[in-house]
């Protein structure tokens, strides 16, 4: 059997404080920095031998796959950062306090932005200094490529290409892969593996630091996942 | 001008006790961890932008090589972990405490392993549990090419390859890159770069921590050199 552990990261700050995080790259939580580490301990205690790890760009999942693999004792393991495993762009709300959003926008309208499969939250003006393209780490990428807000409709279209390029061919290849990743672009390859509807994806939950272990067959059909505890 | 920053890890567990290292695979002291953070902020305050990060797959490295980046805010940029940046293998030495080695060999027999650029210390038995090819992290490699011991001067032809494979091609194409590794493969690369001779390549001492900048022109000849303070 092929084997896929994804992890959503721990807890960051903006988690903590209830902030609408999307790509604003905010650190780990102490909190998180622990449930890294014991991502890790569980990685080690399963016997797992990772060959490649993929993480977003972004670094509470960077800083958690490191920390994974340093208490699995897998530190030299090959490492790939991209952007498209980064959690879903939430758009002008990136920054606010959900509570604050909610008092301004109304609950419905939160609940339809934070719940619905292709609803996109308002738009970042390119110029706000949040957006995007003012950061060196898409610098080099075509800059119509970044979102200035995404739905998970749109998530999952940004997420996949790199399933297909680079994800799927190394399982392939039979290597066990680790994805450190978010929320919503976990739930893109989910929906993706187990073929959930677009009105089931959107109330799929998944724990941060408890990692999942998909067994797919040499079609990369799953045929068994479960959490390590 | 094409930029390459070499950096030597902070000081290990057993820097600290004394022993011979070589591939033996111990962790950053709590000062190492410190001596990284600050080559970070060194490197924030210089307002480099790295594109690219090289260490050996020794978790000193990748350690120091982490904790850089995320000092210097740049967790993001792609990492390549490799065996060919791995430091001198010390051999059946490895583990040793330096001054029980002197009392056994003699003062004069250290001194030869230390600081000659040829001579081998002992070989490792291929069936001792400190052999590389009991780690898995080696296990996907010609074993052939795992060593039993090296001199200074087979360190410096198994490090070369990988300049010429990997780092030149990436400063060629206008890359800013870090190097993270260790005494002896970061002597290799400066004897390469400045052509220092065997005699004298013995004696240069490189700091731990402290990022040395490489200013290199077309031909990636060396055109200045400094240490970031």
């Amino acid at each position: 059997m092929k084997k896929l552990i994804l992890v959503r990261h721990g807890e960051s700050q903006w988690n903590k404080e209830n902030r609408f995080t999307g790509w604003a790259d905010v650190p780990l939580s102490e909190k998180g920095e622990n449930e890294a580490r014991e991502a890790g301990r569980l990685i080690k205690n399963a016997g797992i031998k990772i060959d490649l790890a993929f993480s977003s760009v972004l670094k509470r999942a960077i800083k958690t796959q490191h920390l994974l693999q340093e208490e699995a004792d897998q530190m030299w393991i090959p490492e790939v950062h991209h952007w498209r495993l980064n959690e879903r762009h939430y758009g002008a709300l990136q920054g606010l306090n959900k509570a604050e959003t909610a008092a301004k926008y109304g609950d419905e309208q939160v609940h339809i932005w934070r719940r619905s499969f292709d609803i996109t939250p308002p738009l970042l003006s390119p110029d706000d200094e949040r957006c995007a393209n003012h950061e060196s780490k898409y610098a080099k990428l075509d800059q119509s490529l970044l979102p200035l807000s995404e739905s998970l409709k749109l998530t999952i279209d940004r997420v996949l290409p790199f399933w297909h390029d680079a994800i799927a061919p190394a399982l392939l290849d039979d290597k066990t892969v680790l994805i450190v990743a978010h929320g919503n672009s976990l739930r893109a390859l989910i929906k993706y593996l187990e073929h959930i509807s677009d009105e089931n994806i959107v109330s799929l939950e998944i724990p941060t630091g408890i990692p999942q272990v998909y067994e797919l067959n040499d079609d990369l059909k799953p045929v068994n996942h479960y959490y390590l505890k």
